[in-house]
């Protein structure tokens, strides 16, 4: 995981180094694109560890952040061997919904793999909308407000 | 596989239903979002095998529609012990390009789970961007005239 | 799914038929030998399903068959395209614990492409070893009497 | 990634470390039993790396190592949140198979989650039998000479 600090350029200020797994390609010999949803799922998740609002304790208190919506552009593949770069920020925070924006870039070489989205509504254990705690929210703002804008990461 | 000739609601032309594996659920006890994605290909494929157009016949001449995009919107959730019903279609066939639609439905129940919409580019076997065959153009374009309009998968 | 009534060969008495998924395959161009462990699992809920037993209804109840092993040889190659049918039968059955043994055939030609078992033990939902509930038990063994001994499906 | 220099107690010489991805748990609320194979398959990518044989560079001559067996054994459970450490070793190396045994445990407290092995053999690009080049062999058999013996990975 690197948490870089230049913000001189458009590189986003967390991203998650997640290292291409054999499994994750297909016949056509590169990444199957499913995988990329899953690595946008890691970043997230390693984005709340990041900002000290770790995803296990939002869980532990009967809340879940479900998938409202996933769309992503894929631009060059990734191939085993790779090393990805998935750079992760919120880009809307409300009080029962929350969107991230994401970059994919082959950690190597910085060529631009994919970019994507996730929105997200807080739900309770029996799948209701809820208001998210109150606590997770300020700790998410937090985080927010230390990301690039939406911009720099498309 | 089922093949609905009725066209007089709604209901999209071809559908395709699929048992949920256990495998495919997370602990919140639902689907996980990635799992949808999978669907979609399955229903595709699907689609090409219905109207006399298999993919494996594509890839044998070389060809592969890569994905260039993915989106998903979740309405609700499907759970372990359902039956989802995949309906596909194609909204733009060109040269190069192909798109297709979907609609997500818990197969008992029609209860809508998802919508869906992927685009795929045509290539060569080594990723290069490649005119879709004659012969693979026409068969596709034969079942999207038979398919329903976008708005009623949406 | 096929119900073969044929007990005359050594071919088992339930089989679920799968078709393979693109995603399933890897840059070596065939099924990647993870997936066959997901086959193993989808054959053996389809197993319970025909003999009457349904796995959402042990679910149902807070009880379930955790994984304690499993065991793939892979003789030969799945590709997309195929059908594949894995074979299902429980080979033991206590208490507390089941075991299953697998053979997965390509659905088209009959050729042996792997073989498997797994062994389970029935827990709570604190993930603690209970008993196997009467009613499951009794449905599971009916089930398994129709079976064909495990030396058939090696 | 951690290459402990430890060998006074059984832990293994070489382990990875990977974080448990949300869409590996299922309904019971812990890590689905699949996710383990893949996680194999990452630990021993991850040693032929470390002893300086990349699995990239055998892929890159025409060689793979198709995987004939597979076998793990499951004690306790993975749960979201937590981080799995993945030992690896090499337990048999011939001119056209190998095998590998693992341990996987929870990379914080320690405890012994579940063990397996892998048989493997080397074929070409067509799928048949092939010899393992040998300058793989030889910087196979250093990284081997490295390894604890299989007993302490049990």
């Amino acid at each position: 995981m690197t948490h870089r600090e230049d913000s001189t350029d458009t590189s986003p200020f967390f991203s998650l180094d997640i290292p291409v797994r054999f499994v994750e390609t297909d016949l056509m010999g590169v990444v199957h694109h499913s995988a990329y949803v899953v690595w946008l799922e890691a970043a997230r998740v390693a984005w709340m560890d990041a900002v000290g609002m770790p995803y296990v304790e939002v869980a532990a208190v009967g809340r879940h952040f479900a998938v409202t919506g996933v769309q992503v552009e894929y631009r060059a593949p990734a191939r085993f061997g790779d090393m990805v770069s998935v750079a992760a920020t919120i880009t809307n925070l409300r009080s029962r919904h929350v969107s991230f924006a994401y970059r994919i870039t082959n950690a190597a070489s910085g060529e631009l793999l994919a970019t994507g989205s996730t929105q997200h509504i807080c739900v309770d254990l029996e799948g209701h909308t809820a208001r998210i705690p109150d606590w997770v929210l300020s700790r998410l703002k937090e985080g927010m407000h230390s990301a690039v804008p939406v911009e720099s990461l498309r």
